[in-house]
């Protein structure tokens, strides 16, 4: 029986979605490919409110996140990272895991980060990036980020900012050039409601001068050689053909949506699954830091949410269980992508009726 | 009007391999996709001839051959890359983009190489990892790999020796185990006739004790990590779901093609080519060193590859005009994947068709 998935990726996908991945395959140096990734294009920067570069990777997020990360910090500067959760950690444990001097500074989770923390933060370290997690997919948090980086702009004008924004790109607003932050992530299977294995990244031209400047900045992520490719349509490796049909026929779907329908349905799902988690729980997340894209229920009921699970399965669908330390102590919903509100009054219903609330 | 692919990737891609990627999507953390892993994974290691892991990654090729040369040299040692054509360049690119010291040998376009020039330059500088390339796709050559690790390794036993296995794997038969290397990677959309947007990466004892030595030797592809999820048939990043239930298929399929047919098969389809080649025009490659996979004929009658190739898309096929500098000199046709003998011989009456040959 299929579940349809209310976890925080890889998301439900439409049948005619999965179609779209079937189209024949084409040579990736030829006309047919540079027309597609042609129709791409202006679709992805109109979904982020920019006229810079929008680049695409054959990889999941997590590789644009390194590849970002090594080329904004120089040669005796140091990488900041805000953590507040399992995933803004990953941060600080890629830019480690690239030999990178990293420092981060950590809030309680279930709270954002707000701006002064942060541009306080930046005056202690020569610091030549500074990372912030949109959507902090563990505790169900959204950070201010447009706040967070106008402070920080103001104060430290040539500071490079990558934005995980992983499980928030195609379902909650991102202005990319308005908010003036430098690299902006995001992987095809939450929000963009696709298989996974596409990555993609807008590009400011402080990151690009930036990344001229940092020797040693890898090879298959490096955005100058991508940007090269990227006015030719095309990408420097091969890229993943099948989920480019796929992402192609998703954006057109997402504009004949309209992004400012688009962005109302998800905070009108979330607004539903916390308003059912105030009622007959509590929600993990502080109020002012409440994510459009997926809720995180503390579980005061003290059930078994591996059980409640097993339920939803033989009903057809699928719920997270708490991220590491949190598992069991809390469940998560996933409000993302192509997801409905029906959907998402049906998966509650089931839910009360499972576990007997009236 | 759909183009039947003979160029050396994308290659063709059967509609029942198309439609494989349809599966609904299902979650990574979840059994099912675990079982679905777990299908793949005795079937990759047969496939390789090894009792090693085959680690799995949503990237293409390139980004794999970054992640074994960054985990491959140690501080202070270096890099040997052995160049015989556009993509074994490739390697010399990688390594250098990545701050690793790294030397090149380097034979006439059309050559492979021989043992023991391999191992008279190892003894030139401290190294830590040798590049191969099995099959250099843009002149047509196979490399005697099994050749040359072996008097490697005979001379130098810690040596980590990386092979780009690229346009070569799921078409010629590799035995990692036998051949005694310690990285074979290779992407999709070549021999294993699929989509691109995956790649695979068998790795040796050697290979994970040294990836241990190596400080800041990256994320995405850390071969320690990913062997860590491997071990529960799971991917640290989420995967590209759609392209495993396309792998897993195919795997069937060429398991029930039988390894030994598939591998005649290549060879067969390549010797068509190859006594074409010399009948009509001459072959690029010397005759030692002819691939299994790729043929790269000299243009000897000048005729316009481009204008060929138009004409070819009219009758529904599509070849490769030669690479780089080679681009209208030579020309390029693929015996790749799930492509047959009589679509090799289809192929070649429609270029005589055109040309008049006779």
């Amino acid at each position: 029986m299929y579940k349809k998935l209310f976890i925080p990726g890889p998301t439900h996908v439409r049948e005619e979605i999965l179609q779209a991945q079937t189209a024949p395959m084409i040579g990736h140096r030829a006309k047919e490919y540079s027309n597609l990734q042609g129709e791409v294009r202006p679709k992805l920067q109109q979904l982020l409110y920019t006229q810079q570069p929008v680049l695409i990777f054959a990889s999941s997020g997590t590789g644009v996140m390194e590849g970002s990360i090594r080329q904004a910090v120089r040669p005796g500067k140091r990488a900041l990272v805000t953590v507040c959760g399992a995933f803004s950690k990953r941060w600080f444990e890629v830019s480690e895991g690239n030999g990178i001097p990293t420092d981060k500074i950590e809030v309680e989770w279930g709270l954002g980060f707000r701006p002064e923390q942060v541009v306080e933060a930046l005056g202690q370290g020569d610091y030549d990036a500074l990372t912030l997690t949109l959507n902090e997919t563990s505790t169900g948090i959204q950070n201010p980020v447009a706040e967070i980086a106008a402070a920080v702009r103001a104060a430290y004008p040539e500071i490079v900012i990558l934005v995980d924004a992983v499980s928030a790109m195609a379902g909650a607003k991102i202005e990319f050039d308005a908010w003036d932050i430098d690299c902006v992530l995001a992987s095809s299977q939450k929000c963009f409601a696709l298989p996974p294995g596409l990555a993609v990244a807008a590009v400011s031209e402080r990151m690009l001068k930036r990344a001229g400047e940092v020797p040693g900045r890898g090879y298959y992520f490096d955005f100058l050689d991508n940007l090269k490719y990227w006015k030719k349509d095309q990408t420097p490796a091969t890229p993943a053909i099948s989920l480019i049909y796929a992402l192609n026929k998703q954006l057109d779907d997402i504009m004949a949506e309209g992004l400012e329908n688009r962005w109302a349905r998800h905070l009108e799902m979330a607004g539903i699954v916390q308003a059912w988690g105030r009622k007959y729980w509590k929600l993990f997340a502080a109020d002012e830091f409440l994510s459009p894209t997926v809720t995180t229920i503390a579980n005061t009921r003290g059930i078994s949410v591996s059980d409640l699970n097993k339920a939803l399965a033989e009903r057809g669908a699928m719920i997270s269980n708490g991220y590491g330390d949190l598992k069991e102590k809390t469940f998560r919903i996933a409000t993302m992508g192509d997801l409905t509100v029906a959907d998402i009054n049906w998966l509650l219903g089931e839910i009360n009726d499972i576990l007997g609330l009236a």
